[in-house]
């Protein structure tokens, strides 16, 4: 008998519960009603905080493809770096504002300390910009206050008058330098959520009446959670609170700064926005300090699957993973929501099963009501995303592995090779993979073929041919019943039989008929129809037909598939093929 | 002026939202208030849904392997496979239940679908395990009903019917073959979340009549959100709905089965264990069908960073994910929360500077209680938790890239060499870092010590040595102050001096002040001392002294460094240092 494990537990007593730190009573709040039916104003911070966290930060020439990717997608506030800490930040800057890169209805933004040489640099980095914001922060956290600055007692003044003096020497700057743009403020209490939520509604408020927010005045107060620090929905309830308490509500654009440290930072911004949020700020796939600022691709493409347009552009989502990966140097994992290489891909059986059908179902009830297929409805399981609507293609969807059921395999053929396998044969043949996949591994659609072929179809396969029949030629005659009631339908084909050729005559109320009439006659093969299907593959001079029989042969079903241009020859191949494959597993 | 995009939006509109779709009034929903203070029951379907879901399905030798991970790590619930739809899993059931590798208190299940053959298989793999779980599951969700099984009408008694005759079938076969187990039964409505709520209530609670829960005797119903659809407060909602409806609450184990299509997944499984879930399913990092299953490993951390005890074993995580890697043949990604390379790291400057400081705080504090260091309350700006915790060391936190700035540097070189600069050359320090990184790059504690090096200790690299004078010989006499007033302490120094080696004689009230009036007296350099500062590094007969002084050179100040195991020597070289920097800038 095994030992029991009683493992030592881990220090957590060390811990304490952020919700008990905040003690928000929120218990009238109303977000968990709410839905979200409309986009977010978007904010990219690739460019800063993103780039701000790289092994390798982005050069000058990197920068520049990451801008013009954001502007493409259709960001229209951009923050594009941190000047005053960063000669390269501030280089670019000058860039893309001289160059003339920046769309008119794009905003840009940087950001900087509360420190008036920093701020003096920050407003030089933007002159020329048509809609430029500087972003202030100040650290208001109690952390900060008391550990990092060691400011005595609560250090409130002190970190008020850190913001006000900071403020004060943006509106100077701009005035003296930007007073012909359209200029932008937003502050940020750094870190928002650890801060008390009293002192931080104190220091927003002393901020907005300095600054006076004003319709057309472009103001965003940003209530970061750098650090992600209890379940999001403490964070939404933080939010309603401070919309509902904060002064200038109508005049100024609250924003969310989630980053991921707990995996809930697509659930905070959602949660967020529907406690009353405007704005978000995050990195595309969630780059960032740590484990990232908020993923925006995720965010909008979760409220484009429930049928909100997101107003950003993912329609070629590998062209913006390669942007970014090549930008950032760090790749999008394979099971990154809607970017990773394995999210449309089903390896289980009943989802290939059940996609398979589904597919079937939608174009079936496309052609019924005459609207093209790709806007047809989504419903469909195990895809919440129409993959096409993203630039990927169905293909990709489906993958076999040993653990993998007819659906896949059925797919794959008749997705990359046109074979539409009756179903009784389907769980056949997934079977036939299955015994070539046990010992592990993916299977490719090629694979897949290829031992469709060595199955069904050996005798066109030179190399390792096998069966005892094999049918070379055929000639076909066909009449009326006549008067003495023989068939109608006579056939000559020459077959090489175990290895010698001969022309064999039969007749039967069609080819298949007489063929099996053949086998029955002149080789003493018990066989009896029991299917039959086929169908063409192609279009034109180059189409084929491809013919499946199921066939009772002694005391066994089997099935058998030929392909042929000519639509006769073909299902009699797929005749000789069964026989051949029960020949075959007799001698096993 | 750049033309304004307008780019053509997604097709939005075929999708609708799932929240109007389920339309559940949960205006009194509690969960919202509620806390998290206790770890749920846990299952790891790593050996299941997440190894199905493999592009390369794992060996045996794999699956033991992971197995034996999930033991060690505390797990006392594991999925081990579908033995009736995969032979490779068969065989392993039988393989830990045979080879006695499954602890007493551990309790393994299998998957199986609703079909007699297939049950009678799965039960037959579980003969001789003490502690075995038949875990089954049928499709209830509209789509599956209408569309893939293509049941006329809503199809509700055909799926009712398949449900209840698994169930029998599983009964009737534990009966016979599992007769000494202590054998449970979990139920899955697959796809819950996508399930109209009345229908799973009403076929959870058939099979429930049917199976007859009690005390003692095992039931878990199984809630899946096979494919994550809405915001994570809709399956909460939907949780805690269904756990107010259902028959024998008190009987049965509520579990959470969510996946992550959304990026939500882990948010989903706290809102719905608020909702009052007493178990939930997932994989280590998240492994799974597409965007995989709920991850595990951030679930424990998060309620571990609250103070709660997670029951599960993470304090060696590279070990964990070394393990991981290997069974998946899929990494994780270096942002996935508490396990990625990056999460501990901070390249940003500021963050830098804080967690610098917070360390030092805490160190401090815990020095002053007699509390161990590892112990005090965790309490870190950027860190959400200790990494030491999980076997992370210190030295990872840490990185600087030309984006960071004196934090990061001066923590390296405290944490790795003992280096510890005072404040104002810390600020001029990281300048001549910053200089060496502005190219792009991360930089290395390695890095940052020969860029200190070569600034302050040129002499001491024979190769690259630079600097007007260099300390080679000191010879000190230090006496009281004499009748006529000279200086007490008098020293010697044999000075390398433009190439030419000499002994030079001063006097002063020290022997950094008598080196300065050497230089002063001899060499016409105007020279003032502004700062000094030394400490130790290592102890014993290693000890070395570190001194670090700030001069005024003419106009300039200029900080210099020295290390020597005699202290005096450091001090003096120290001045040197920054005798030699300030006569290199002026000519430069």
């Amino acid at each position: 008998m095994m030992k029991l494990q009683k493992p030592t537990p881990m220090p957590f007593s060390k811990y304490k519960s952020f919700q008990d730190r905040i003690n928000l009573d929120m218990r009238d709040r109303t977000w968990p009603d709410k839905l979200i039916r409309k986009a977010p104003r978007w904010l990219s911070t690739d460019l800063r905080d993103g780039n701000q966290a790289l092994i390798d930060p982005m050069t000058p020439d990197r920068k520049r493809k990451m801008f013009d990717l954001l502007v493409k997608l259709g960001f229209k506030e951009i923050e594009v770096g941190f000047p005053a800490a960063s000669q390269v930040d501030f280089d670019f800057v000058r860039e893309i504002i001289e160059q003339d890169a920046i769309p008119d209805d794009v905003r840009i933004s940087v950001l900087t300390q509360a420190r008036e040489d920093l701020i003096e640099r920050t407003v030089e980095s933007l002159v020329g910009a048509k809609m430029p914001t500087v972003h202030l922060y100040n650290a208001t956290a109690p952390v900060f206050r008391k550990v990092v600055f060691g400011f005595d007692g609560e250090g409130y003044d002190q970190t008020r008058d850190i913001a006000l003096q900071g403020t004060q020497a943006v509106m100077k700057h701009a005035e003296s330098l930007l007073s012909d743009a359209d200029f932008g403020y937003q502050y940020s209490p750094e870190i928002f959520v650890d801060t008390e939520p009293d002192f931080a509604l104190d220091i927003v408020g002393s901020v907005l009446d300095m600054w006076q927010p004003a319709a057309g005045r472009e103001t965003v107060v940003n209530l970061p959670a750098t650090v992600e620090r209890g379940t999001p929905n403490t964070y939404a309830d933080q939010i309603e609170w401070f919309c509902r308490n904060m002064p200038y509500r109508d005049e100024v654009a609250v924003s969310l700064h989630p980053h991921n440290d707990r995996g809930t930072g697509v659930a905070a911004a959602e949660l967020g926005m529907m406690a009353g949020a405007d704005r978000i700020e995050g990195c595309l796939f969630g780059n960032g300090e740590r484990t990232g600022n908020l993923d925006l691709v995720t965010v909008a493409l979760n409220l484009y699957t429930q049928g909100v347009d997101p107003e950003l552009d993912f329609s070629d989502i590998d062209e913006v993973i390669h942007t970014v990966t090549e930008c950032n140097q760090i790749g999008v994992h394979e099971r990154h929501p809607y970017g990773g290489d394995l999210v449309f891909t089903s390896f289980s059986g009943s989802h290939q099963d059940a996609i398979n059908k589904a597919f079937a179902d939608r174009e079936k009830k496309a052609n019924a009501q005459g609207t093209p297929v790709d806007l047809m409805e989504w419903d469909m399981p195990y895809l919440p995303v129409d993959p096409k609507d993203l630039g990927r293609s169905y293909e990709a969807i489906i993958r076999v592995n040993s653990q993998s059921g007819k659906g896949g395999v059925t797919y794959l053929l008749k997705s990359e090779y046109g074979l539409d396998l009756p179903r009784r044969m389907q769980v056949e043949f997934s079977r036939a993979v299955q015994q070539h996949t046990e010992s592990g591994g993916e299977v490719t659609a090629e694979e897949i073929r290829r031992i469709f072929n060595y199955e069904y179809l050996p005798a066109d396969d030179r190399e390792k041919a096998w069966g005892r029949f094999q049918i070379v030629g055929l000639r076909t005659e066909s009449g009326n019943v006549d008067e003495s009631g023989s068939s109608a339908e006579r056939i000559e084909v020459d077959l090489i039989v175990d290895g010698q050729e001969r022309t064999y005559e039969g007749r039967g109320n069609g080819p298949i008929d007489a063929l099996v009439k053949i086998l029955i006659d002149q080789f003493d093969v018990d066989v009896r129809l029991q299917d039959y299907s086929e169908h063409a593959i192609g279009s034109g001079a180059d189409t084929m037909a491809a013919a499946y029989v199921e066939l009772a042969v002694e005391d066994r079903v089997v099935w058998g598939a030929g392909l042929h241009p000519n639509i006769t020859k073909a299902s009699l191949k797929a005749v000789v093929s069964a026989v051949n494959r029960a020949a075959r597993d007799r001698q096993a």
